[in-house]
């Protein structure tokens, strides 16, 4: 399944998306115009703005005026990305060379910058306390979550509970937001902001967890960056947390991680290790039952044309393979 | 002269933001409580947030309202410190470590990332529109500026009108900001909060000129860095354009900055070339101007004790000497 499938409904407003993503920095140097047309001509689901637009059209304003809303929040995402790239030392995102391989570091670290600044004076806009607020703590708390995540590394004692604190701050807080967000923007009512709230938090989860999965299973071609780059940072996920609380086999990864550095072997060994083990249906099965509390969370919402595609969006990333 | 006998009226005040600066991070991650701690005891003039409360004096409200503002500027600007720590390589700011030479550049990235989260999440609890425009847009320019210094980095062709354009990014209008925000957080009227914007925006201009300068010919423990930093990275400020200029000289130098890296021996050519030339005189002469500039913008405020310490300020940045 595709996501432009999913979302053909809301086709026209994806493609007006993108013309305020490519507009988002007109005026500015041209290094950032074109620094910015690389990082969208990457592609990308754009999972976050269309979420904050759907989101909007439950209020009594709609959709319209969410656009600037969605942007800014697609900038705030880019610009996570663009940070981690720089700390990953990646070299390709979504298939592509990432900002920092082609401009540099130094580059790269004022560029996301940028992109943060530019997301918050466009929310700014928007002169809505409550958004502001929400926007301001994402953003500390993605911060905060990337330094715990760098703290944690390597670390075989982390649980369950830790992963879900890591993953929220890493994906879900963002997600949520972005759903809050487009009901506040779309004038919605307290509750339907609470109701949507809670379906990106939940959706966010089952993304990220995921993600971790594809970053397991997935061939380098499709996922667009090397298969088990998590764990060349000796970023545990949930397929490790699984095998280091319930397979047989945890002293054998205990050894490995100590070393706080794994060569090419050991990597291999431990992606044959996930392999053989539940960890995968495991993970998979935490994220069900994410995606079913995010669909759950949807009937609680008029039963029009948006539910529809916002349940579809969850099937999407119930079945998603990159 | 010392920063502080200048201060001497406001020392009380120095210490309670001193505090509210130490807890702005207190429920956090102990990692970021630590960093904070490293930065805030490494020293620092304060600058931003004393205009800030200064500025504040002025309205209605005054500057007991104006703490958590002068905090959140205090940050803004440590963010932007960090980050430049990272990109430089620096192994020392204000003469002690700098974060990325103590816990690595992963973990700078995101700290600057969180302070900056931060103080964008204090200046929003303010609720004032023209404020959160006026930061998000001094935020958005400080990131453009660094990143035009990347691409103008050996460039000899860049005359005084660029420099100018840059020094503002990198120092004037944060501390045009922290006069501005201060006098907004305190009540004034529009005429003052222009006039307070003007004074901060030549202080700022001759600050990043004195700076520029010290960067010649400041000794290492005196500027707790080593002696030219900019040099280093092919960063041309004010003395170097005054050759390129206005210098028989000048080839010399254009031959040294074309190979795009300058060696020891280049950057000792260079110190003497600068201290044998007007370049310092020619420079310092500017920077003064601004002063005079900043001064005569306090003409239009009443003559009363903060008006003193402000004109105090702008003399003790004519004659600073770190």
């Amino acid at each position: 399944m595709q996501i432009n499938n999913v979302l053909s409904d809301i086709n026209n407003d994806i493609k007006k998306l993108d013309k305020c993503l490519y507009s988002s920095m007109s005026t500015s140097h041209p290094y950032l115009q074109n620094s910015l047309r690389h990082l969208l001509r990457a592609g990308g689901k754009r999972l976050r703005p269309i979420l904050t637009l759907l989101s909007a059209s439950y209020g009594r304003i709609g959709r319209e005026e969410a656009f600037l809303l969605a942007t800014a929040f697609e900038l705030m995402h880019m610009a996570s990305l663009v940070h981690d790239d720089i700390i990953d030392n990646s070299e390709l995102r979504r298939g592509k060379a990432t900002i920092n391989k082609i401009y540099g570091n130094d580059y790269s670290l004022h560029f996301g910058d940028c992109l943060l600044s530019k997301a918050l004076s466009i929310v700014y806009q928007y002169h809505n306390p409550h958004l502001n607020m929400l926007v301001t703590n994402v953003s500390l708390e993605m911060s905060k979550g990337e330094i715990e995540q760098i703290s944690a590394a390597y670390d075989y004692h982390q649980n369950i509970k830790k992963y879900f604190y890591l993953i929220k701050r890493k994906t879900a807080l963002m997600m949520s937001l972005s759903c809050q967000g487009g009901a506040l923007a779309g004038g919605s009512d307290e509750k339907t902001v609470k109701v949507l709230g809670r379906y990106g938090h939940y959706l966010g989860m089952a993304f990220q967890i995921t993600d971790d999965v594809l970053d397991y299973i997935a061939d380098e071609k499709t996922l667009g960056k090397p298969v088990g780059s998590d764990l060349q940072q000796g970023i545990i996920t949930l397929p490790l947390i699984y095998i280091l609380k319930y397979n047989s086999r945890k002293e054998k990864l205990q050894i490995m991680l100590e070393k706080k550095r794994l060569d090419k072997e050991n990597i291999e060994q431990i992606l044959q290790l996930v392999k053989e083990t539940a960890a995968i249906p495991f993970s998979l099965n935490i994220a069900n039952r994410y995606i079913e509390k995010s669909l759950k969370e949807l009937n609680s919402l008029p039963d029009n044309q948006t539910t529809q595609t916002l349940r579809k969006i969850a099937l999407f990333i119930k079945h998603r393979t990159f």
